[in-house]
């Protein structure tokens, strides 16, 4: 049995950790931190989970060097993150980080969007992103993976293709996507508390969301040249839950040698066969399209296809549960790679 | 008093004008027809209103020739309403009618969409498309007005300032809209049951719905020229609202002597200037974008704008009621402005 | 026109004040403090508002004395109240206080279920509560009404009727109660936060909520004797609303010489000649029960009655808006009452 | 592999026992029937289970008897179960039924509230009540077990306790229970669509609900004499989860040589020894209440409970998943004891 720890557990990601981990078959969660709620029983705080952390309890962070794990989960906020986690390394211990921290490249770019210097440079260059359908091989072998941000999982599935085959026009990209509030953390606020929420939606942080750097940087990564996108995040009145509509105008054929997808199910063809082997994502077959009631607690991502023949235009559609395939999830995902399990140990289930 | 009547008025927009007719100083509900529920009383079946029409039952629809009314709100679905329209008009009444079947003038264009051959063709030259920030003057002399779709109002709002001054490079207009499931009708179906639509969010008719050439058409009449747009509807898991996140290109400078807006606050002057004497639009301050809760039950369209200057995109997002503004609330308004009441009467109320 | 001022307009019940007011012919609001929003415009904190209260700005709350205005909406947490309102008193005003301050009439039973000592005793015997359906007379001359707590008003219109026939058998009383989230206040809070309480349902306070006191204090007056109850809240996940399911064993027949009600048609009967001139009490026909849904927004409540001829015991269900005839809503009411207004201005429309 | 059917597999019942069955590690499913579906793919009209039963179809109802199936779980609306359950005992498979045909023991009760004759009354003194706390020796040797109703499951299990100490008054109880919307099935009508649910609740079926023969039944069985019961149901606006509020008032002590549980904790304690060896039955700690988030999607009870001292009543509070332990859950947990499979397998998850 593979120990392992999360720092950072009393907010969602972390019990999102804690329900999957419940169910894995070579792994037991030997520590859970928690500032807040250190010495206080988990399923105190986590009445769902009674049954089957009991007994645990949530631990001070600054302890967690005393911590007998091989494995870490860190589930701190960004900034907090790039502070611990080289010292987890240092000790042979493997580390999916699920803050911002390590998940570009770039430090410039990350210190102009995170507003704050990157204290720890010198693993930017190893850490690997840790999209499996893009980076299988390289999270195989890395010690520490930086888990991609749920908007950006969902938004790049849905373009890899695409970009990939070099059909999309320069420029044209656009991303619209409605979050659940289980994405703005656990923290009250009043713009997350329900009767604020309930019976509303808006958009937030248009053309400034931080999640912005990190597609383009990946979708520039896949297809070799920058790329910029418009990215409007929203506020969904659901608890779980991002539906990415995808917006890219197609290269005229002149321009291009490549076969553009011309019709719906030309595109729904190469999205299937481009996933072909991926355990988690599904392509809609034509004439459905992506619901995240049906993503929902599982780590699949949904796509669906359309061409706007008359624009010019492909929408791809995505779905996912941003607290699994957008965050603990695709971290469980990424741990199965890098410890050699069964990728989808503990996360083949249906979604609720 | 002016005596009125509602046909069809057993669905949603139907209890929505007799919710905002039950304020109106000048009007009085003579008849309410339904097939449904002919015979019975208006407060058995929508009991959010008794002690307002107590009385007051729901007529046979074919009786309709013998009701002594001078104003009717033709509430049925498209296909039935040009069937019905002429025969009022003869009469010398005046109509808004809240189907499609008037909105679109080119009837190529509607049995192309809608797939049935138009009844009415003699009309559609004289039916008033019934947006006031558009079109208040042609509306006050119309006989017959045709009230906007939901979508079309929320959208064409969102645009009209950017098309009318140019700006607009062609064939970049995104319009990705998100709707309350009261925009589906009354009539039962899986697809809007609770347990279907709760904590759920979908796209549906993408690149293919019935409003998008009504969206065209009436953008390419503000500026004279054909326009194009790709048009995505989503269902959100409210009852009602609809949020439309517009994107548009802005042209290069280069090809436009006019003025382009290049920063936000330029847009949001630009757009309260537009729209400075209009009672139902409110353009947000600099910081704040619309909510659809900030709009529910009234006849407010609420606009928030963004340059996205990495993009060189504009983001004008309209929040409106889908039933109100939408529908019932717009339909009223028009009614006023026909009759020569105060444009206000019985809309002038804060949201819930 | 009447000048009023609200004292602590910042949460939920202070927005319902400044809606319902935005219509009331005869008071203009000249003031409204908030020691959070001081400074800043109304409208800029309810963004609803805007085009109603434009220009408006919350004062700092210790700034009151110099506030021009003749009639004062307390909205204050309780034990504010008590320090504030003597002062309010002294200059002639005329006050209804939102908070618990007044409503119990014996200092003990305040202290014991509050726990704090109460600040301005002397005022306690000529406070008057301020339901309307059962205090009328007294509001018409009273210088400072308690406007009831929002459980208490649905339960004691339930119960009333009852009651005075004196047909309930002792100690038979339980009130089931479930509330929109608004009446946990505007207050950030975990488990009043969207993704704690949507597709959530839970009781709290069980048997020891505040409002029992206040309950049993009005019921016994209308009985002339002690009353105690069993009381249970719950959290509901809709905004708005209270539904208090009553249940009260009937006394046998052969201990009351009244004519005891054995059917629900009677009951029906009964109590829609009880409440027969009341504007704001609705009565639901046999075979029909009320909805939170058809009161949202409204000063109604709706009560629906059946019999239990199996177990012998009345089952009576009221349906009231906590925020509107459970606050702010029956404020005005009283306000209308006190000021010789119609009483049903500003308040006399659908619910949405 | 125990090859197993689901007749009726289209509604919420069908999906859950999918969802529940996919996980098992000693059950294929070999045939699911539906009259609305036959001949689509179970994944066409449940997307959710994309990749898990790719390749089903649904199968005509009337061909049930070709199935090669050793274990049925017939999900067919009451009246259509008791004619095809005694076809499928005759070939020697179990059967886990559940609709109410074989709940109920006395046929007379059977068709005062269901207004149907009974078509298998040889089954009925056979047929074992599917609540395992209660049953399980005798559902261990079951042919046919009657899987409880959704409401009887929580209020049984939150009553039996003090039901088997006889320490209930007489004629006391009052089960106030509030439903998510999948309870209502999955047939659309207008008062289950989602702008007729959301936002608001209702209570429905007062006094009338056929739940409440079944409890009656069960609770008398336990206690060895009649009991009758006050049931009111509510309709919440979630999709899935009971919660039902049981108040009981607890005899004078003169009367029962048996010690009464006089404080909160007792309680606690007394539920905690009677359920010790139940794996879904869990009690909360004192100062806790059970959520229906906290069951969601997952087979537990959860049960919570306060003494209203004052009053002298007990309040006993469960939580359950009405499509889980409300149904298909416990349909599987029966399963599992009639084949002798470890009672948890494929039901031991965390709430989601």
């Amino acid at each position: 049995m593979l120990k392992v720890a999360i720092l950072g557990g009393s907010g969602y990601t972390g019990i999102e950790l804690l329900r999957i981990l419940s169910r894995h078959k070579s792994v037991k969660v030997e520590a859970v931190t928690s500032r807040q709620y250190k010495g206080r029983d988990v399923t105190e705080i986590f009445p769902s989970l009674r049954g089957f952390y009991d007994g645990l309890k949530f631990m001070e962070p600054a302890d967690f060097s005393g911590i007998d794990a091989g494995f870490f989960f860190c589930a701190m906020p960004h900034g907090s993150s790039m502070e611990a986690v080289p010292g987890l390394l240092k000790n042979g211990n493997r580390v999916v980080d699920l803050s911002a921290d390590f998940r570009i490249k770039q430090e410039k770019v990350y210190e102009e969007w995170y507003g704050a210097e990157h204290k720890a440079k010198g693993l930017l260059k190893d850490a690997v992103y840790g999209l499996p359908e893009l980076y299988r091989e390289k999270i195989k072998d890395a010690a520490l993976v930086a888990n991609p941000g749920c908007y950006p999982t969902g938004a790049i599935l849905a373009l890899a293709p695409l970009i990939k085959q070099g059909v999309i026009a320069a420029g044209s990209i656009v991303i619209d996507s409605k979050s659940g509030v289980s994405g703005a953390g656990r923290t009250p606020a009043l713009e997350t508390s329900f009767a604020e929420v309930t019976e509303g939606f808006r958009a937030y942080k248009v053309a400034s969301h931080r999640h912005t750097p990190e597609m383009e940087e990946i979708l520039g990564d896949i297809c070799g040249k920058a790329v910029t996108v418009t990215f409007t995040p929203h506020l969904l009145p659901v608890e779980r839950g991002i539906l990415s509509t995808v917006y890219a105008g197609i290269k005229k054929p002149a321009k291009t040698p490549i076969k553009t997808p011309t019709k719906t199910n030309d595109l729904i063809e190469s999205f299937s066969s481009f996933y072909r082997d991926e355990p988690f994502v599904r392509i809609c077959p034509a004439g459905t399209l992506p619901n995240i009631r049906d993503v929902r607690g599982s780590n699949f991502c949904d796509i669906g296809l359309v061409k706007d023949e008359r624009a010019g235009r492909v929408i791809a559609i995505s779905a996912i549960d941003n607290l699994t395939k957008g965050a603990s999830g695709q971290a469980v995902q990424n741990m199965n790679i890098m410890c050699g399990f069964n990728e989808t140990e503990a996360l083949d289930v249906p979604p609720l």
